[in-house]
């Protein structure tokens, strides 16, 4: 589990093409379906009750994202993740907004019953689901980071999965190891969705490299700080910045992404 | 209240980042979101009836928009718009198409009910909303726009609130007073859903700046009309337009947008 | 019906910008209005079974595409496809994943029943839905093109309707001759839902052009392979790949489409 492995992933990714199952947001749709096949990933997003657990037994994995649920949506989800557990398919929860209402609490509880692989969020919503799991509490939005490192490590061993928690400096950790993802630029908090297009990528990512869950998220979070890096340096602002974002993940190589984590990644969270 | 002062309303809306919560149409979901980040207000969208009113409560404003209306979601425009009428908190109404079905001009006579602080819609659509208000009409497409002004003034009035009106020029009335807004460009009407942003966009300017109403709205609509003009004066079509229409709204300076002001905008409707 | 009259087929879209209904996925709504704005058509996207119907019957042609198909959606289709099938208004069926899941083939039946104009789709959803109305059965993806080609024919004389099928090669068929239309670009399938903005631009061509359904369906299929060779010349990946893509479907002139069409399109299958 070594940096230089991250372009192998991107390799495993391009050569397998995986199928994702996308349940997820109305805003983010569009582009979250663009920035799985700009990197090499093949999404598909529906929902109905009638299909949506026959799809995704089907799939290679499942992006569950909360933003704009509603109880139809809910049941869904529900239902995907069952499948996904009972088939030992990969799934990611990206639990948008987690602490802002009772009902995304009560939600995500019901989710993160079902086990997923990875959960990928801010450092806000990261403190709300692990204050949830842990003690029924909401989201702390006054937390220091070292307190959201905290509790992602927490979240981690004790939903034994992955935790990819995404802002200036990115963190990806099993609760006991992990690492650290610099890059990226600053004008990504102004392109909407982003976030939750990672997440589908991570899922992507965790397809194509089954048997290293944190070393696959990583790169895909690596991916994204390593483009957006790129993007920033020719972009007028945040619609030509996102244009060049596209590019950059298309164009990325598996090489530069190794060399990206050699400066920019290390195993200290 | 005068045109150099739109400066100073887009420094406080930077300087506040006002929380808006929309309840928008799926078409513009992903550029309304867009289109407040990158003028700096913070987007939220979501609209499940269990929360919804919880969230309303904590926004800084809410943006409705009736274009993709269903039941549910209907029922959430009412909820919110409800609890945003009991908090004092602004909110603005986009009726989208009011004139084209009875169902729509059913649901805009609710949400009149609920007092909205701004209805932002182009003239044909204030025309069919004067008229249902008024008389229970329709739109009427062929009526001049001096009707429109008039139709304009006498919304404002009648629901003592703001009405911006979009178009080749645009107006903004609190029916007795307003502006007229020149600039923006002939590729605007070519790009889908940017008068569904600028609605949002007039509510997180009415958040910055609650104690003018008139000049906060209008000079949200003139930051679109200055923005279209730099984007549209390097575009090779609607896509590039797109794009460095993000872009300019995200470099537009307050002092630029007072200038702009001075030069396009008129106090006579 | 010759080639050369595709120009005269987006001289009469343009003339006369056809109010196209568009019933369609979520994922696919955004660059849908946007390509039948910059092609010169006016999208509307409602779905509402309070005034699907009544709205249909208004509009010049209508669009369906089952995307992220769920049961209120399907209940909306069913009323607009049966009023544009009362209204002889000319209705567009994309059939997505219609191989995937059984909830996806008994819709595409109901939907068959009311008699699309046209049915829009690539080639594992031709052999679905062939397969569908001949004998139940499902998506056959191993199958050659030479069979996707017999199966549109198929489907096309058995539904008495134009099938437009897209890929590397396009083929438009009334099920006795057809055209075969080259060009096109290699990034067109990193672009989500290019395929289904396609769609409800062949509605557009049909509503501007109703006496020839089959001239009218390729001339929209030519748009897209002339804007997407004319789009790739200067991309740099996906991302500037679609902007330049808009501009190109805005730029095109009848002249240049007709002059694309002499040297890419065919009227051999």
């Amino acid at each position: 589990m070594t940096t230089p492995t991250f372009g192998d992933s991107l390799t495993a990714l391009r050569n397998t093409a995986p199928l994702i199952h996308c349940i997820t947001n109305y805003v983010a749709m569009n582009s979250t379906a663009n920035l799985l096949l700009v990197t090499g990933a093949s999404p598909a997003m529906l929902h109905a009750t009638q299909e949506v657990s026959e799809f995704t037994a089907l799939a290679d994995a499942l992006s569950v994202n909360i933003g704009t649920l509603s109880s139809p949506w809910a049941e869904a989800m529900l239902l995907a993740a069952r499948t996904a557990h009972e088939h030992d398919t990969p799934w990611v929860l990206d639990p948008v907004a987690v602490g802002a209402t009772r009902y995304r609490q009560t939600v995500c509880a019901d989710l993160l019953a079902l086990k997923p692989s990875v959960i990928r969020g801010n450092a806000s919503e990261i403190l709300a689901l692990n204050g949830l799991a842990h003690q029924g509490k909401g989201v702390d939005a006054t937390a220091s980071t070292d307190d959201a490192i905290t509790a992602a490590m927490a979240l981690a061993e004790r939903q034994q999965c992955i935790v990819a928690m995404t802002g200036e400096r990115d963190r990806v950790t099993n609760g006991k190891a992990g690492f650290t993802i610099n890059g990226g630029h600053s004008l990504m908090p102004r392109v909407t969705t982003l976030g939750c297009g990672l997440s589908a990528l991570v899922a992507a990512f965790v397809a194509a490299n089954p048997d290293e869950p944190m070393n696959a998220s990583s790169a895909a979070v690596a991916c994204f700080a390593a483009a957006g890096k790129r993007a920033g340096e020719n972009a007028q602002g945040p619609g030509s910045f996102y244009v060049a974002f596209l590019d950059a993940l298309y164009q990325l190589t598996p090489d530069e992404l190794s060399h990206f984590a050699q400066r920019e990644v290390s195993d200290a969270l």
